[in-house]
């Protein structure tokens, strides 16, 4: 985490449905002695608004489906006089989220493809530096929900496309357009971007509990299901794969897995 | 593992609750290229069921509550010209089980005490030997479910004590009497056995899924479930603390852990 400045240490206010995110900021906050404020979207699963609350964070929702988060964001932090961390959209974010693909590549040598799971592009931008900067030949998939594929939409246009995401298991995907610092990263090292689907998703999930004793949230299960379900040419590859989130309680868990 | 005889490598046959010795044994009968029949109770979880026939053993199922284990094993062993393999009361065994311990303490320095989940003692024998032996002045404790304290009552006496075991959520624990072989490991080694109810193991369940993102059976959390609930002195103490097992399907596991 960057050292922050005396406004920073004042409050800060973040705008993202990324629950790890959200408790990141809590806590970092909390160890910094400051105050968040998280703007968490009003459907948000009960355990990710629990935890960060449960860090010291206040909660303030919307409806994801009929207000503009970031303009939501913005008033807020400008009312409190608060300052704005995004959960993507922003250099040192990106930096912080590529760390998880600079440990996998300290861990495992000589990776042939990372497939990760893409949002805002957060995650996916930093771990493709971190991956590309240590192995220049490794091959970089994202993985988006079918009714979210903003970014392989985008990438595809060659601009960023905005689109009306639809409803999926995957909140922490239910993002209408890449970022403006993710995208250009991506369009320079990503490979390429799949979907996938919820019963796809919801399969990975079981898999991971069953075989891997792991609760994976279903935004952090995406890249696992692409690979599951032969999305990604994995045949003869090492390959790294990101689970990325545990926001889900079990009641939640077993209702989306019991589908699978 | 030890070096299979000849007769070894025909055939094995077991007998045990405890599905982590079934599917290892499944397992290693696969890779020495011979068959492994279990005998496993009626009522166990069909996660163990479905992972140990995966590996490719025969499952055989008997009543818990009205038949005898060890004869049953015996008999089925003699029929098919099979070797026993117990699931606890064996030397390899007891010496396979504590490798959990040993690499505990090759990772974390320092250990002042060890919570083990008990329940024929072949992990906490192990354990016990283990940790004693590279860290002289540990404490080791044992945990059994309330209704299941054979162990506890056993040490108690100075002798093997037979219990009617009642119906626990902690399937992999419910062993009516301590092993031949591991009790006096256990009156050696062991300073003290505690109990926890199922209400506690639920609950330590609930903890280790939302916050540490692991699947942990009912038997294998009874260790944590018995630091989080106080019954071990932990104040100012360096506690290692054994997860034993994640055979619990999703729906299980939120019936389970929604009670907490």
């Amino acid at each position: 985490m960057a050292t922050l400045t005396a406004a920073e240490r004042r409050a800060g206010v973040t705008a993202g449905s990324s629950g790890n995110h959200a408790q990141a900021l809590a806590l970092a906050a909390r160890l910094c002695g400051t105050r968040a404020t998280i703007l968490m979207p009003a459907d948000a699963p009960a355990s990710k608004r629990a935890a960060t609350e449960g860090y010291g964070a206040e909660v303030v929702t919307y409806d994801r489906y009929a207000e503009d988060r970031d303009a939501l964001a913005r008033a807020l932090a400008g009312e409190r006089g608060m300052v704005l961390v995004p959960p993507y959209d922003d250099p040192w974010v990106i930096a912080g989220q590529g760390t998880a693909a600079l440990e996998l590549c300290e861990d495992v040598e000589g990776l042939d493809v990372l497939v990760v799971c893409t949002g805002g592009g957060g995650l996916t931008a930093g771990c493709a530096v971190a991956a590309r900067s240590l192995r220049p030949s490794i091959r970089i998939v994202g993985v988006e929900p079918e009714v979210a594929d903003d970014t392989r939409r985008s990438l595809a246009a060659g601009r960023r496309v905005r689109i009306d995401v639809g409803r999926t298991i995957a909140d922490g995907q239910q993002v209408p357009t890449p970022g403006e610092l993710t995208f250009p990263i991506l369009q320079a090292l990503v490979e390429e971007v799949v979907t996938v689907t919820d019963a796809e998703i919801a399969a990975a999930m079981r898999v991971l509990f069953e075989r891997c004793k792991l609760v994976v949230e279903p935004s952090g299960a995406s890249a696992l299901a692409a690979v599951l379900a032969g999305r990604v040419d994995v045949a003869g590859r090492r390959v790294g794969v990101t689970l990325s989130g545990g926001n889900v309680d079990p009641e939640r868990f077993a209702a989306i897995a019991g589908t699978a």
